[in-house]
């Protein structure tokens, strides 16, 4: 057990790294509903532990406050009544304070349980869900950063999470891109996607690995630039509803959108909202922060589409490039979307990993074959297997110990606050 | 040409006599934003004859009110703003007898059109444009049936569209089951899906015809019973979170749903709202009216899964029995699924199509390969390929013409108001 | 009975002769939740008598439908549930035909009671009732004529109710005001307001008569005209947040009010919706079709006031000008307020009654000592008597029998759709 | 100058008293759209003198932010836009140690401004806006408990604001009330209200001071208890539309309130959530946090009717008790409405002042002849004179420089929020 007790201790301290800056009310505020509080992530991935774990496991667990169920339970129902949402930026206690107390608490726990106090019988469940509690609390990593990041956002003061260490590349000119932009051919025929790896770690949603015929495709060497969807913005893309599914068009008919989340013109200058702070738009950065929406009429814009999930898969297994598995976003101090510049890799996939999700054209839905768990756990992925669509592929936010290519992260179509981008696609015609 | 005409007449006379019997109040009232009132129906179908065809191709052509063209475009945004569906029915006029007119204004013009005066350079063009009228009509048929239901039903009068011929099978017995519940296994391999059929109409998001590879799966019988599903809400299907999809359970949270549409609960006896008026629910028949979240949330429940739209195809192309040609549901008189009853057929696939569309698991997407239609008609379909699933087979309501097993209906999960209903499926393990 | 016998005839007739130039499809139609379908008027009026008056008093009394009460009940939640408001355009049935044969089934038992049937010891409590009855189907002969302006303005096609007779004064030039605006002092002291008078009908609201104070003020000889109104829309008032109070300010920042309901602005020029169809914009006539929150706006941006409902009447009473007792709209053929001609008369107050009616500062409150009714008649009225504000005179479609001081309509003071215009007050400055 | 220095001073380290034992946490969050964050109230009572006194006044201001004028400015649109109330608790910055410098940063200035700065011709200008920023800090020092307690309610922690010295009195025993209700008589006849005062404080709301006729009438001895309130709800109150305007009706339809706010009920005992956190519900307290509409209801219920502002001012100066001068909310550390005990004063009008506010039947509205002030402080008041209700005397929370019988508060009828409770009045009939 000691591997995964330091694997544990290395990520609980990292989300708590993840905060070092921040101020008391920062933890608090909730700026819309699809974001959380900072400290109530510190919190629900400590329950998670707490629940899945301690309190079947540990025949010492005493819990440290009875209301803690009910306030940091995320949407687990088989746990009862949880407490909403949107509501949860309402709540001035526990204080933050208060919920470092229960991640000591927690983690005493754990470390108990994991040291000495496992009895062989339950070894190897104990284990399992240790590992999925500490890809829950790296999920909830990047989305800290992204809550962050939007709450930020909303404040007219525009605070910083982070300062750049250099910023050499900030503002780029709109030289001609660097990496042009190329499609790759991959063949068609029987592939097979998803995972059965016994080895390491992957959720229930990347199984069962499957056979599948694919019709060959063309896929984009890189992910489309600032500078490329600026132009389907001035070339009026988003007045023309023929580029938009019609919820699409009636969204940005009542809400007005006009570009990307975090993008503010200011007397005809595009600037972007940043973990730094408002910044110049970098035109050979990748775009982020759009919406399936956006992904797909761009793509429509272009004359192209976007992959399907199957099709990301076979051409990442196939072309993809991988990042050095030591690094992290604390350790590279690397916040925002890597730019394309004369040193960047231009052979391959670039940036298949680690830079922005990708949206694919996949509405999330169950791999043949896929069985539910039966116990609570079935909660975690099975019942939000609706109205999504699944994206590829992993941010800079991302864990590294996220970053393969079978695992499939989702978000509703008309999301934004993401690290998400886009990679054309295309048919081959015969 | 003859042919295509006397098509064109036979359809629209169609159209007209659904509304034989129906009052002009019955025309006008539009009971939510999902259903639209009948004079809508009949002036929107016309329109689309005036606006594809008689505009573009008959220079004689004269508008008769340059208004319609606001008030009977459903969602083209091609031809500029159109009146907001849900306010069809805040509008009296234009009066049911003026959109009669309308009708003999454009019946006239296109039988002109099509007997004589179709020059030879856009023959083809006209009689594809006409053939999709048709079909376009065929479609606003089902919805007719469709909406004068809704609307009655919602009238605590509970007014009949039809009164039954004989009503033998009305209240049946709680019998066993006539047709025992089985499982037909389908072997897995490659197939194809879709239609490149050149002679006979179809729609555009039923091409390109494709292979795929289908892991093998084994299909039900026959649709499941309103006996069956009974048993479903006997056992608290609608109070228990974990047979459902996140987002379907927020919604029966919130609206309270308990039961299929239609269905009404008397001193515990359980009555169905049909075109006939109130009816004991009659067990042996084919649960009808549920969403996709009702629909998932039983197979769930029952230890099963839905069919995938291409599972579902293969099967159907291989067991599915096909109503006969000359079968109309004005010529049949049957406003309502049928019974299964001793004399039911009970080999192959029964019920395939032509009783109840049948929600599959799959999102509703462009095929691998797909061309929207560059015009106008690229509105048609593919701009609704987000958000919504397929269903299959037709219902007792489809035109004839819409039964074959390429066919793709699609309405968003929620909805209850088609004549839906369900067959299960399950994986085979190995 | 004879004489109310005949006024109860009299009056169930002009009700329906209101109707005379309908469509079918126009009285089924429900544009906005605050009008109703012309139908539900007609039936409404009816289960008035039939439950008031036939279930208690007649015993040979049969409903024709038992769902009737249901249906045609407004929101007496003492005899049970009723249809929701905003759903009464949901229902085509019962048809006209069968409305106006619920109206012969009433009038037939109402005309054999009154003739003959009534118990001496009832007669005084059927009379009162009958004359509640006919004061409340008098109120219904207005709304039917605000209710069909409205549901023909909201249709593209703006059908017209009437044909007018004359049009010499349409579209008037706009020469300066043919009766100056002027105010007439009325000196203060103690004076009486409210009615108790035993002779004629009064609503309970105008009860009891009781003494006040009053401060002497100002009062305008006529009502604000469209030009002078047209001046308040040029200089900005209806975007400068000074004039409005803050839920007034609210309402029109989020519908984007910017004008008086019915006008229509067409490249420069003003036009309205009339009973009439579409017309110039007459300067001369008062203004219509305003809310209070506007009224107020356009009285403060006149450096002026709106009288209060105790200044109003008193000043009525000292200088108002009564129309004569048989001019009635059916009569009058006159479906629109008055404009001011050289003819006009210009000593008094000038159109108090019967042209439109007027605003008041005054929230809709009980008099002191009210005393309500302690039957299903108590929800007449007074539940009713918060948030919303009263308005005195009456206009070109109020009953004749509903011309007096002491009168109290009232509406929400975002309400347009009524007869409403406004007349200014000031204070007098010592 | 030195008096109204030092008032400025007292007043200023009150407000910051108030929070003395909150955590950072709890200044942050906004628990519901009609509560401001506590932090908001520190840095918009501050905005005040620096917009309305520094700004104009003091040559040598420096602002500190220029975005807090966007930030903390309420209402003000003279200033230009400003932070939506309802997304006040969206904001982490500026944080709690920014404001409280913020406010360090005015009061320096205002100091120096007060000290020695002030030029002759504008020192009686200054003297009156600074009274009425200390008039408008001390409304707020009130609005600071309302909301501590709203935002503490909705989180089921429950956190105290505050510890009760003793208990003595706590969950009293449903023993007879200790002061019987009686009712005492006001003459009818000409009266004034309102107020004409140079030499004290008082709104622009309170004037002008006039004459006017009052009716006889009875007004209550004390406010309404909980044990008398808890009969109505017994008896079926809020189950029974009868008693409730429409309004108010259709909300406790939507909304299911059942009770006043603040009130649960734990296995049928009553509990209450008070600034001392939850404590069983005390009978002979007077019932508090009802609105306007159950205040309404529970007159209604009991056959009598909420006295009139004019009526309860009339009645106070006759039978009104005053509490001390120096009786302050934080050298009383009383948190909560007194109860009524065997040593209650139990002559006069028992807690005309200082216990809660008290709401009248009348709607708020400008006396006649009020008078508008002309600048940015004309939004002060006067825009908020439509839709809301006026309350009387004060509650334990209010400052004791507002503790007059010409005081005007204010609410929306559905709100609960407040201090608020009742004491009835009735008619004299003859």
């Amino acid at each position: 057990m000691n591997s995964i007790l330091n694997k544990y201790r290395r990520q609980r301290k990292i989300t708590e790294s993840l905060c070092d800056h921040l101020e008391i009310e920062d933890y608090v505020v909730q700026a819309c509903p699809d974001v959380s509080p900072i400290k109530w992530h510190l919190g629900h991935t400590s329950w998670f532990f707490d629940t899945f774990i301690l309190r079947p496991f540990s025949p010492s667990y005493r819990p440290l406050n009875s209301q803690y169920s009910l306030l940091f339970n995320s949407y687990y129902k088989t746990f009862g009544p949880h407490w909403e949402q949107r509501q949860r930026g309402h709540l001035s206690r526990p204080t933050v304070n208060e919920i470092f107390q229960y991640r000591s608490w927690v983690d005493n726990q754990m470390v108990e349980l994991l040291s000495s106090g496992t009895p062989r019988e339950s070894f190897e469940a104990i284990k399992e869900l240790v590992e999925l509690g500490i890809n829950h609390e790296q999920q909830h990593q990047e989305l800290i950063l992204m809550d962050i990041k939007y709450n930020f956002w909303v404040n007219p003061l525009r605070p910083h999470y982070a300062e750049q260490l250099n910023n050499k590349n900030a503002g780029s000119k709109n030289e001609n891109h660097i990496i042009p932009s190329q499609f790759l051919t991959i063949l068609g025929g029987m592939r097979s996607v998803g995972t059965k790896d016994k080895q390491h770690f992957h959720f229930d949603n990347e199984t069962p690995k499957h056979e599948l015929y694919l019709t060959p495709f063309n896929i984009q060497n890189r992910l489309v630039t600032n500078i490329e969807y600026l132009e389907f913005i001035n070339c009026g893309g988003y007045e023309d509803f023929k580029y938009w599914h019609t919820d699409a068009w009636d969204m940005i008919q009542s809400t007005k959108l006009n570009c990307p989340l975090y993008w503010e013109n200011r007397e005809g200058d595009w600037y972007q909202f940043t973990l730094y702070g408002m910044k110049k738009l970098a035109m050979n950065e990748p775009v982020s922060h759009i919406s399936y929406y956006e992904a797909h009429a761009y793509a429509h814009w272009a004359g192209k589409r976007l992959p399907t999930e199957n099709e990301w898969e076979v051409a990442a297994k196939e072309f993809g490039l991988y990042p050095s598995k030591t690094d992290h976003v604390l350790d590279r101090h690397q916040y925002h979307p890597r730019e394309y510049t004369p040193r960047s890799t231009s052979n391959g996939m670039v940036d298949t990993f680690g830079n922005l999700w990708e949206w694919t054209a996949s509405a999330y839905l169950p791999y043949p074959g896929y069985k539910r768990r039966q116990n609570a756990l079935g909660e975690y992925n099975s019942k939000f297997m609706d109205g999504q669509y699944v994206l590829k592929g992993g941010s800079f936010a991302t864990s590294i110990d996220h970053i393969r290519s079978t695992y499939r992260n989702f978000y509703y179509p008309d999301k934004q606050w993401a690290f998400t981008g886009l990679r054309l696609a295309e048919d081959i015609d015969e």
